[in-house]
Formats: structure tokens, C-alpha cells, sequence
């Protein structure tokens, strides 16, 4: 394993301690690191929270800023946060409009996230499992959350700045994670650090379609490696006939690297799926591709389509300051 | 070697041609793939324009835009792009203010864009060699232009925006160079496609200190690999040793990934580089964490301090409108 740290037990303070700093202006980090949150709370809103293993960074802490989160929780890398973490988090930035925790579908997240939303007096959690590669997977009932997830934070992150209540945004967060399809491809492992070794092996002419962003098996080994286009060709389709009629449709195209795969593979894939979305007769009105929802240092990327309409556009668009995305300020 | 690709002499296009539909509200490609340059022209300032061989992306077609590059010239990867390409580009977005070409210290580089200079009417150029690591390398007289061209190529956008002549910005970037000093690390090769085998070979406990960010050798080979701590040691003394005196100073200090390393050991590295700094006295007041000027999916990061001023802190903080870098709009 060569990995950029000092002891494997130190990595996370560490990482976050950098993070925190480098982006001192938008957030703060708990003396504890059972949280991370906006440099300043934000009143008159709903607290969205979110939080995971760490491994997928920018995702959550990333994305905490105007329009977007207002806390998220790190757990070890892969690895759930724990319920304390999340009253601990609540308790800091919930300024009496009530809490909603935005919670990948994994087991450990799932029972952690809802032990805390019962402990607290206003508390919702909502789940995302964008993930159509397999119905269920050794980390999850049904499908995993995957890179949707960021554009359920994002499109909920500008509802509740301009002051939806709680409910409002619950029942928009699962509308926005059912209009919200993905799949991934691995072209290599991650090594976690505590393991020191991949988390699983693949051959120099191997890629697995379907992966998990833990390196969770997929739909199947392939051998040799496909092109880009028949990769797009794949995946799009997959998420097309999930998502049952849409041809007409306008969409947002996420292209999200695992973290290992260059930009300059990550462009051509995207145009690659730009591509087979026109085949598809589903209109790319808004895009993003980078590295936004990540396992380690996995080679790969995964394709997200979210169907849009206006509201969910307009709240796209809205301006958005963290640390991983910004525009409009 | 497994990448996200059709076929190897399309791999460039394709990917220019995703890079330009994502970002269409920003930037425009050539139709002959020349050059990318800003979707408006943008009249009344001096045309900043940059280029060089693929494979650091962002750099430099991710950093075009308003208060930065007008025109970027793509080579083929790790190839210089050829004059009729900067010719093109010059003139494209020249509009009467003349034209500054921003180049990295490499051979051929530095040949080309001087010959399109020479043909041009009103062309001056500026290299950029901020690595420290080597005096003189295989591809370059002198240093290599590394990771600190982007923050010189920020500087001077900004600067053009403002209305600086030509003459004016020629010397504010050397003065920016001239502060900048740089110097990576490398975990592992990455692979150009069209070689299809890596550029280089490491062993599973070594790394290659003083990297340059075509694979190039750099200071010597070690073995284990150093903690991130002795990593950040070394380069930080480096960087500041050749600087001069250096207490009391105010940096920029940008913690550049080379495209295979996770988010989360770039912020354990910019922790660690932030303490050494904090240890000569630097105070570390700007800061950038993130893939900026990669090497494909080479795993590794370089180190970059800028010596900051009032005009030159002010500037940096000027408000950008990029793909790749973003602020204050």
C-alpha cells in the first residue's frame, strides 16, 4: 500500500484537519471531528445533514456551504458514522426549523441515521439508492446510494435556503431521488488504509460494470476491457429502460470519477454518454463531470441521469458555495 | 493498460469535444480542434493564451475564461502543440491589445510558441519554471514549468481583466514566476495511450522525489516510501531554502494532485506542508487543495508556495469564471 500519511490510525483528524483549514472561510470542524459544519449557522432554515464512511470525498464534507449542506459526519473510511456524531451535529446547526438527514442506502448509515432522527424532537431522514446496477448488494437492502446522491444535496441544499419546511423537503428529496438513475464501472480496486490491501483484484484486462463505490461487486466481470462507447452504451440504456418512457426528457449528466481516472478520460466518457442519451431521444441540459462521489483511488467513474423539470432545474441552478461546487456567488 | 477510450487516435477529440459541450456556456472549440478559447469573445484586454500536451487537466483549456486564459492550444498527450495552432488561436481572441502566450519551461514548447510569437505582430511570451527539484531535466534547459503556472495564469487573468498592457503583464508574470517555486512526488507512473505501457516503473515500496509531471526523473528514487510528514518536510525546505529568506512571509500554498490521489491524502498532505510552513515562519494565507496540473492518473501530489504581495494576493482573489476554477461569480 503507498498512500500519502503519517499513521494509518491518524489519517481522518489529519485529512480533516487540512480540509478544515484550507476551507476555513465556509466551514469548521468540531473540536471532537464528530462533525464538520458551515463556518456560520444558518437560521431560519432546515438543517440538512448528511454524512458517511469517508473514502468518497468531496462527498459529504465537501458540499457543506450556502445551498447545499449545513453539517455532514465522517465516519472511518467506508465505515458508518455513529448516532452520537449526528445529535452532536444536529445540536450544533438545527436552529429550530428542524433537521433532515440525507442517508446513502447502507445498512450501517440506515440504522445509525435512524436511531438519531428518533432521538431528536424534529428530525426526518431521507434515503437515496440511485444505484440501478443491482437490487441489492452485500452492503445494502435494495439498490445502493451512489453519486445521485450529491444531486439530491444539491437540489434540496437551495430548497431549503429559499425556506421550504421539513416536510416540503422530504417529500422533494424523494422525488428528486427517483428522477435520479446511476451505474458505475471499475477499472481497478481501492486499497482501504486500516486493510492495506485492494479490496478486490482485477486482472490487466478485467473491469467490473456495476461496481459499488466501496468495491462492492456489480452485474458482472468483464474481460477485455469495453470501449468507452459500448461502456455508455450499457449503462445508459440500463438506466433508460429503468426509468421507463423518456424519450423528450431533459436530463442532467453526472460523469463522477472514482478518483483514480483522469479528467481526460472522464471527458471523453462523458461524450461518450452525451451521446447515447441522443440515441435515447433524452435531452443533456445540464452536466457535471469530476470527481464528486469517490472510492479511494478507484480507476472508474459511474453515469447519473437525473430527469429534470422546471423546479428542479431552477433549484440546479441555483447558486451554490462549498468547497466542491460553486457558482452563481 | 486499461483506460476509458475507443480508439487511441481519438482519444483527444473525444475528449475535447465532451470537455467543450459540458462547459459550452464557457468555452468554444476550433472546429479543427486548434485551440479551445472562451465561448465570448472578450474585447478592449490583452488575449491570454496558453497550450501544451495533453494529459494535466485541467491545465490549461480547464482554466479558460473570465479572469483568466482567453485560448488554450491542446497538444497531443505530453506533445507540444505546433505554432499554426497559436497562430490560430491568436487570432481568434486577439482583439488589438495583443497577445500573451503563458508557457511551461519545455523544450519544445518554448520553440514553438516563440516561432508563433516571432510571426505574430503584437506577441510576447513568458515561461513559467517554478520546479525546483532539478536544474535541468530531459525535456527542459532549466527548470520545468510545473503546477505554478496555473497560479501565474490566474494572476495575469485577473490582471488583463483589469486592463494591464501588455508590456505590464509580461512583467507582473515573471515577478509572479519568480515568487513560485514548486516540487512533486510521485506513488506510481501513469500511461500515455498511445505508448500503452507506463512511463516509468516503481516498485511497491518506492517513490520518485522531485517528479517531474510527464514522469520525468527527479532527485533520486526512495525506499520505503517517506511519511507524509518527511515528504512535506523535505519539499517545504526545499521550496523555502531557495527562496531565501523567508520568515514573516505571506504565501499561497497550493497542494496539487497528479491525478491518481484521493481527495483525502491531498488535505492529510496540505495538513502536513501547513505545519512545515508554520515551522519556517511562512504564514500560509491562500490556499488550493486539488487535481489542477495532473500527469494522467500518475498518484503523487507537488507542493507549491507563492510568495504573495498586496497586488499579487489581490488578484488571486479576484473573482474567476473557469471549468475548472471558480469564484466570486
Amino acid at each position: 500500500m503507498k498512500k500519502f500519511m503519517n499513521e494509518v490510525g491518524n489519517v481522518m483528524h489529519e485529512s480533516l484537519s487540512g480540509f478544515a483549514h484550507c476551507h476555513r472561510d465556509i466551514v469548521a470542524l468540531d473540536s471532537d471531528y464528530r462533525y464538520i459544519c458551515r463556518a456560520q449557522k444558518k437560521t431560519g432554515k432546515v438543517a440538512l445533514i448528511s454524512g458517511g464512511g469517508a473514502g468518497h470525498e468531496p462527498l459529504h464534507a465537501g458540499f457543506i456551504g450556502y445551498g447545499m449542506l449545513d453539517a455532514a459526519c465522517p465516519g472511518q473510511v467506508f465505515t458508518s458514522p455513529t448516532p452520537d456524531q449526528m445529535m452532536a451535529a444536529a445540536e450544533a446547526v438545527d436552529s429550530g426549523a428542524g433537521v433532515l438527514f440525507i442517508v446513502k442506502n447502507y445498512a450501517g448509515d440506515v440504522m445509525n441515521f435512524s436511531l438519531a432522527a428518533e432521538l431528536l424532537p424534529n428530525a426526518q431522514t431521507i434515503l437515496t439508492d440511485d444505484d440501478v446496477a443491482v437490487e441489492r448488494s452485500t452492503h445494502s437492502m435494495g439498490r445502493r446510494g451512489v453519486a445521485g446522491t450529491m444531486i439530491v444535496e444539491k437540489v434540496l441544499g437551495a430548497a431549503a435556503e429559499r425556506g421550504d419546511d421539513l416536510s416540503s423537503l422530504k417529500a422533494l428529496g424523494e422525488r428528486v431521488n427517483g428522477a435520479t438513475r446511476s451505474m458505475g464501472v471499475a477499472l481497478s480496486s481501492c486499497t482501504v488504509p486500516a486493510a492495506g490491501k485492494p479490496t478486490f483484484t482485477l486482472a490487466d484486462n478485467e473491469m467490473e460494470m456495476g461496481v459499488g463505490i466501496h468495491g462492492e461487486p456489480g452485474r458482472r466481470r468483464v474481460s477485455p476491457v469495453m470501449s468507452a462507447d459500448a461502456i455508455a452504451e450499457e449503462i445508459v440504456q440500463t438506466i433508460v429502460e429503468d426509468m421507463g418512457t423518456s424519450a423528450g426528457r431533459e436530463v442532467l449528466l453526472l460523469v463522477n470519477g472514482f478518483g483514480g481516472t483522469p479528467a481526460l478520460e472522464l471527458y471523453l466518457m462523458y461524450d461518450a454518454a452525451r451521446r447515447q442519451c441522443e440515441k435515447h431521444g433524452v435531452r443533456v441540459t445540464r452536466s457535471l463531470v469530476g470527481n464528486y462521489v469517490t472510492s479511494l483511488e478507484m480507476a472508474g467513474c459511474s453515469i447519473t441521469l437525473t430527469v429534470l423539470d422546471n423546479e428542479i432545474a431552477a433549484l440546479w441552478d441555483a447558486p451554490v458555495h462549498t468547497a466542491a461546487l460553486r457558482h452563481g456567488m
